[in-house]
């Protein structure tokens, strides 16, 4: 039985839809990170990094979502969530998953979440006036040369696809135009009609 | 035949040395990024994120340091640079690299890539302040909780290993003291005895 330590709003949802995908057996917990639940004395004896996703497995606990979407697609090949049997083209599942977890959701981090690169509120204000325009050409390069469509990857549906789907949730909040991403933004539509992303974000919201 | 784009003291050299390791036809060029070399109209099409690393394959190009890593692991599956039948052990490898690509390397570029994130001088000056903080806590849960020892999974030495290498040869020019992290110091010199390191460390200053 799988684990999921989560918290609303954050990266975790990716995991939490490809775990659904998946037809998975597992349970989740959700974290409060207004009430700091991520630095509890418990969460960070089984996290130490103090951050979500955790996910708890029969053999230890698993953090990084790119590390936790590939074990989830190669531990249920069923669902086809990967290329496991092609290196390259998992490489390039890999590499889109790299660029949304170190520089996409890094840049939007930048945001709200300054105190880990600096202490100055001027430093804060400063970062978080140019969110919109380093997550807005993130979002363009994965609109002009990453984002194949209908999927992240064409006709296969992917561990990227509820990644990407997870962070472009985040673009309004961001003051990017999503009218200028149409792929993006026909990709965000089609995720949000899929049975398990629905059944996730009732069981999030719940 | 792959061919490797590297910038010398980039984190280019974990993917040079694992090619090596793995005994890979391979050959490499060198970018010069004093000159912006990597944002030059030939590079930007060859990888249109200009940076580096970029690998060239028969199938097309791939980027993202985790993923070309985990790229040559499965593609020379004799050098066992991966647990590749093991998904949850292949995991805590990606796991692993993950953390060093996007939270480690992100620390540190926090010191002369402020420009990313941020407009103003004095943001740089408080970003680059923290430096020794930020990249001192990250590397003391490598040297607490992850680095298993000899290598960092332990008896097996996998592809984290030239990564974290890699990333342990900024610590001194991000003024943290490697006195205070003997497993780390230790692993770093073990790494520097290996030949394939010394071959790519002298084909990279050539």
């Amino acid at each position: 039985m799988l684990k999921l330590y989560y918290a609303p709003g954050s990266c975790a949802l990716a995991s939490h839809i490809a775990l659904a995908e998946a037809g998975a057996d597992y349970t989740t917990e959700k974290l409060d990170f207004k009430a700091n639940q991520q630095n509890s004395p418990d969460y960070l004896k089984l996290n130490p990094k103090g951050r979500v996703p955790t996910l708890v497995t029969d053999r230890g606990i698993l953090t990084e979502t790119p590390a936790m979407l590939a074990f989830i697609a190669q531990s249920f090949p069923q669902a086809k969530l990967a290329p496991l049997d092609d290196a390259f083209a998992f490489a390039e599942v890999q590499a889109f998953n790299s660029y949304l977890c170190a520089t996409v959701h890094v840049a939007h981090a930048h945001k709200q979440r300054g105190a880990r690169w600096a202490t100055e509120e001027t430093t804060f204000a400063d970062m978080k006036r140019m969110v919109p325009k380093t997550v807005g050409a993130c979002f363009a390069l994965i609109e002009r040369n990453m984002l194949k469509g209908p999927w992240v990857m064409g006709e296969q549906y992917t561990i990227c696809d509820p990644y990407l789907y997870t962070l472009a949730t985040w673009l309004e909040g961001d003051s990017v135009d999503i009218a200028t991403l149409p792929k993006v933004a026909d990709h965000r539509n089609r995720m949000a009609e899929r049975p398990a992303v629905q059944k996730v974000l009732a069981e999030q919201s719940a």
